[in-house]
């Protein structure tokens, strides 16, 4: 990953602010021969795109997705596929205070202090809008994953928020889609309503903790030492807006357990080797073992509160600002499919690489 | 980061085994004229070696670095330096039992199974032996960070063994040096060499967590969107061996505070913006604040134990593996020194790329 | 340079086809603060445009590009520029004949070989369309050069047309610009417009030999060994449509020279060293050394002629093609804007990995 | 290509300079279980190294190589294979005058200009010894080529010395392993050991053109439009110590013909398609098309010579200097090997990067 673009062979260049024309995604490097319709890729834009209920962004975008290239009669051709999203609702309005002051916790400050000229409007390309590109392209990962490793599948939900944990025994794959939080767990998601509400209403937010899984992955994916799976996963979603830590598997509770408590014991199984555990999150060494790979990731809460907050001016006068605006409550809650996208992206990636250099075959177990 | 390389611009290329004849570093991009001396640079990999004190594991490894080419008249030329080591205490010893066994939570069974052979000796190319070549690496960094960020400091320490974490109120950095644990907390330091023993006579182990901190490092290192800063610092951390976690600033616990609760408010000092609070580890929107970066990673433990594990071979039967030799009951504490090699080597890396696209120049506050 | 992105740090990635919705470049890495206006770069891309003479394609084209992002109050932000240009003249007709059958000398069949699918109209992505992207982009390049390298100047120009080469003693730079063939020889001009009138009237085509310059760069720029500033150019030429040679300074005839005759002798001037001749092409050990850049690359004839040639269609059939369509006799003369963007754009991008590296800091003489 | 590493899956880093304790290549992303000797690299190195006749240096190197790692059981082992040679015949001599002056047409005032410092002991890291490590490497390349695409072959030979062509009716490839200058025309290898003793008794020196054909390669292999094979090859062979142009098939001489005389028509063979020449040198778009992959590239003429040259010392003064010392008359006989060396490289490496995108299989014909 470097500048605007990440990945090694299926690799992913955005552009775009939150208040300009528009954003995108150049996706290069997909193999061809795999099917693509701005439709299939518009379900999953669907699922990142504000405004849906009262616990997101009330800016109203359709995110509706053009495919300008590298796709002939539905199915990709190898070259570039260039995904274009044009900004609807940019709402016209008084951009005179954010454009003196910076706002705590945004990169409006550093945004300056690096590059000493910001597009204020919106954050810019700081905004959680070029996201949007993240899950098109996404959506090009998952069906060219369709394609190479068929079963394939993968999942992101809430696990927290705010202080909030779910109760793992009430996990139901089924209750992601059902809530406005993507969590699996029913009772936690009628708890956090009531809680989320609160905090909106007082101009509050709060921060989450994400649970992206991938299942059905061949083992042997990953590149090690610098190239490890792990390594680029924790990569891929620490390079989302507002993610401050990444685990994989057990994650910073692994620092807690004995290396008895942490062991994945094998035996030998029907179709192959299988584990009493996944401690290890399905990455042993930097490379897939096969097992469930496990990434959580915490999302800080919104930083645009209505509480006033000290900061200071371009002219380095110290005063307060309240950030008005249609913002998220508890940006963690959108950030479920932008996870789910970056982790199809580097799983495909991954495939990709290994297919590279050993061919995708994997030496015999038994 | 990928294959065997990590970095942008600095950048540096590990190769060797465990058991293999040695291992090293080419590290490349390195400005011109820094001092740089193999003498220097043994003082970082002194910090690392093995069998230091009886928590390390006792094989003996002088680690003792050698400058190939890059380096004349005691100052770098900006072409490439290699640094090698060569293995001393390649134990002649019986491989009979991990040849045929998969040890659980090693990288032997992901080796084998993406590549189709390994060199099972130790670990090979997967061992921790391989972060010697990082903190020798680190050690040029450091080396040119001095010229470039005069004043920069790199600084890494225990902060939790198992279950138990410093005092914070005890926070005392002269006392890093002074124990076998890097940590700053003295009676963290007590306490834990007597867990420590307890674990190590049974044959177990335990995992850690280690922050590592840079200070008086200018704002305005990092790339959005993609190239963030704790992007990078995330995928070198995590491609440490047995990393399961990474953190900035507050890291998993940002997901726990509102957003008044995670406000880090500026106001002016007299030598620029002066922030009340570090949520943010000095990151906004993946470019540096100048304030300390602040990054944390939890160590799994040791997955070699006396305590027998089940698993496979490679002929696919169950059986069982009680991992004997030299091993460290906590190899957190020998990632205290690479942490802080992957943060010299990230920083400056992000210093000369901010100097490529902006000259390091700032935009003027005040 | 890898898939459809070149550069290090100005990085350039583009898409499009001939015949779909249109093309683009996302220009990621650039500098902050300069100048950059859709005026400004048209006037670049007018100069490649198709149908503005008898010697060049009659597809009606405009170009017109449009800034999407990394632009804001006029200058460059330093995050990605995306810059789009949507077809205009696709003109419907019958593809049948050549989606059957590839067309000899077109990339036609390695395409179908490669990726098992096409999208044969006008090309596709292996049309020469795609170098109006080149083009846009490069007027970035240059727009950065001038703050960057105030004096550099970039010409191109045509010095052979099939066999016919110009007269070095005829060379005057301000005819370039006044003649459909950009070459400084007025005599050669002449010339070769009745011979290309020929050509074009018998339906034949016939290939050029480009040369482009680059004066008022600074020393020191490129990075040995692999990172050499001509191992990029020869790449960034050679990647252009057509190209099938790429020479600095003497190029290929630097074979035929001895020593005494190859050598460019050193005196010193009053502002720095000065060469007595510039066989070396302004490049020593991969390291420009102030003198002009001078660099020459070889286009073929274009393969679409109106003489039938034997070819095989996609079922395996051996028979016979004809190219009609609106094709340019001498492909040559287009690729002049597209060299000097290139250059451009090279230069541009080791002017910030010099300073990324030494800081752009020179060795002192004298 | 950057830095001193190339090859985007296939890499290979180099490091090492000419009086320094030796060189090496870091070779990455081998595939794994290839066949690897000492013996079978130096049975290449030995194609390259030193004063095996009177028309190449007199320096005498062994150039023996030693693997220090990802090589286990005669086998590749998938991780970095570290190859080393040291340096035995650094002559202790003295340096003086070329620490004060620089060379005309050598390295030595660009490197002092960009670094700002040089190792000037026989020119340091720009000396033509680095292309030991391009060599050993090679050896890698073409190990594993042999197993991924069986029946490839390249060959290297000297088709130009000075002014002199070869004569392709006397082309014999029996014959390039039995003359001192690698040249299939039996013919010429009499008359240039005449020509070349001329020169090198005057201490003159003189240039030459090498060719290297690749046979037997898939189609398919390159990614357009940046990433093709023909670009890649263009910067491998440009990157090499004194190469001043590349050519691809007809290369330079491709301006010069019409459409009907550069077409290369495709009839329908037995085991594919068939053509009737190759002026396109195997490469169509940037792709394979199965046919001889055919570079050629120009060596300028050894710039150490006995005739006294003008030039400058480092504090500014215009001086003369006749550059003793063990030199090749044409350096470009060692360059046949070295040439070789990085076809094999560009070739595996697009043989990778086509399988990652596209499996390895091909659009089927027929």
């Amino acid at each position: 990953m470097s500048h605007n673009t990440y990945g090694h062979i299926f690799r992913v260049t955005t552009w775009g602010e939150s208040h300009g024309p528009g954003l995108g995604a150049v996706v290069d490097g997909c193999p061809p021969g795999v099917p693509i319709t701005a439709e299939a890729l518009q379900r999953w834009l669907d699922r990142r795109k504000p405004g849906q209920n009262r616990y997101t962004t009330q800016r109203r975008e359709p995110d509706q997705v053009e495919i300008l290239s590298g796709v002939f009669e539905g199915v990709s051709t190898g070259t570039p596929i260039h995904l274009e999203i044009r900004n609807q609702d940019q709402r016209s309005k008084d951009y005179s205070e954010i454009m003196e002051k910076f706002r705590p916790g945004h990169a409006d400050i550093t945004y300056w202090q690096k590059y000493g000229i910001r597009d204020y409007r919106g954050g810019g390309r700081s905004s959680a809008r070029e996201t949007a590109a993240r899950v098109a392209a996404g959506g090009v990962a998952r069906a060219a994953l369709e394609q190479l490793a068929p079963g394939a599948e993968i999942q992101g939900y809430m696990v927290q928020m705010g202080p909030h944990q779910i109760d793992r025994s009430n996990f139901d794959a089924d209750q992601i889609e059902q809530n406005p939080f993507w969590t699996p767990d029913p009772q936690a998601a009628q708890d956090w309503a009531e809680y989320l509400d609160g905090l909106r209403k007082s101009g509050s937010s709060v921060g989450a903790v994400i649970e992206v899984v991938a299942r059905n992955i061949p083992a042997g994916l990953g590149a090690p030492v610098y190239g490890k799976l792990d390594a680029d996963l924790a990569a891929a979603m620490m390079s989302i807006n507002a993610v401050k830590g990444v685990e994989i598997g057990e994650g910073m509770a692994a620092a807690a357990l004995t290396g008895e408590g942490n062991a994945d014991e094998i035996t030998m199984g029907n179709d192959g080797p299988r584990y009493s555990s996944n401690h290890a999150g399905g990455i042993l060494g930097g490379i897939s073992t096969g097992q469930d790979i496990v990434v959580r990731f915490a999302v800080k809460p919104t930083s645009s509160i209505l509480t006033p907050r000290a900061t200071i001016t371009k002219s380095g006068e110290t005063t307060e600002i309240v950030t008005k605006g249609r913002h998220d409550p508890c940006v963690g809650i959108r950030a479920v499919p932008v996870g789910e996208a970056m982790m199809a992206a580097v799983i495909l990636d991954h495939l990709l690489l290994d297919r590279a250099q050993t061919g995708g075959i994997r030496g015999p177990i038994g």
